[in-house]
């Protein structure tokens, strides 16, 4: 299912990745707030995949072709969220198609299950949901009716956010990775008084992830700071490092 | 300020576009939750500029260079989120710059009003708050202390929420464009059923964009049917011309 090599970290540790793509210009326009990206990182992060890159694009296939093929050579996983109901603004199927230079054709095994559910007299809006791109994979998951579509290392989810939730968990263990191990310190020292040792743990340690955000409405702490790696020994490692380096009078919390 | 064509919509009337390039590992491994994007996504809409695309990309130079790069070229205005501190991972001004092959220099106006704040002991993690890509235009908005930064078509703006928002609002008057016109309809018909007539209305009315929003969770209506444009008048006639093919026994509401 993968056809883009995956991401070397620099501890030599293969990591999976992955990219979301949000069609739909309800999100765009905010007429609707993105659900599924924000369920999406979670889950990601949870399963230990690294998610590297969201895009919300509008109804429009050139868009999605473009960004589908893009996200789809540069990363394992693609996650598609929206545009696959049977009303005009609906072009993800094609977008997808065209990101492969396939044709758009009706599936056999979709169309058989189409009729099935609706009966024979089933109409044109409805036999529309068996349209898919040549060759497309249809996954079964766990506990549901309908399978989801994949084509390459890109999984096509409805916009619909209980809908997208429910076919992503019934896949979602195909996914599952060494999971992400991670520390946060919580400091009252000023951000730009802890930029230079922040800088020379990061440094010393490339291996792992080191984030640093500021906050100016709390009391309790002026500055959040992520360790994480996959390795739970170099997390380990940076943060005793950084716990030496930090104004210890001044650490308000460590996790 | 703009390099780039704006968008000529159907019925001939240039639109201003944008594009917004989330910058944060901490967004895309569930750190934090964006509220930056979610922010302008309302605000553009208010202002009358078509947003099209949202990207959230990794603390990462060669990502934010290409992003906004690409998006620059495609839009009228971008607006980059976060990355801007004095930490190692703060690497948007380095990105920004090598979007338009430039250098990063310390730009002589942010260094005089940073010395002049901070005092002459200033360090470096404080003065690094004065580079720039070179040739960076200062924006002064209203009630602000700090400038925006703006590159080309681009306005760098800080990843804390508190900051995008005060920052943002201070250079907001200058993207005010003709407003949207939008009206919504509800109904209780399923989406399958009045596909063909939504269709029908969206190819007859090319200038309005039309939007079908199934729900499956609501006992009220199955259906939200958005139509909207830049011509009030358009927008009307596409309405009551889909109120006259939708079943009005099963018209849950019009806005």
């Amino acid at each position: 299912m993968t056809n883009a090599a995956s991401s070397l970290n620099i501890s030599g540790m293969r990591q999976k990745t992955a990219a979301i793509v949000v069609i739909g210009n309800e999100i765009l326009t905010g007429k609707s707030e993105d659900k599924n990206a924000s369920f999406l990182i979670g889950e990601m992060y949870r399963l230990g995949v690294a998610l590297r890159r969201i895009v919300v694009i509008p109804d429009d296939v050139e868009a999605i072709a473009r960004a589908v093929r893009e996200c789809s050579e540069g990363f394992d996983y693609v996650f598609t969220s929206g545009g696959v109901g049977p009303t005009h603004d609906d072009v993800t199927i094609e977008g997808v198609a065209r990101a492969f230079d396939r044709e758009v054709t009706r599936h056999p095994e979709l169309e058989a299950m189409l009729r099935g559910y609706f009966g024979e007299g089933i109409d044109a809006a409805r036999l529309r949901m068996a349209d898919a791109p040549d060759g497309s994979e249809l996954i079964r998951g766990v506990d549901m009716r309908w399978p989801v579509l994949a084509v390459n290392n890109v999984f096509v989810l409805p916009g619909v956010p209980e809908l997208f939730r429910k076919k992503f968990e019934s896949i979602r263990e195909r996914f599952r990775a060494e999971p992400f191990h991670a520390h946060t310190l919580y400091t009252r020292e000023e951000e730009f008084d802890i930029a230079p040792r922040l800088d020379q743990v990061a440094a010393a340690h490339p291996e792992v992830d080191i984030g640093s955000y500021p906050t100016f409405t709390r009391d309790d702490y002026r500055v959040k700071i992520t360790i994480e790696s996959k390795e739970q020994a170099a997390v380990e490692r940076a943060r005793d490092e950084l716990l030496n380096l930090l104004d210890a009078a001044l650490l308000a919390q460590v996790d």
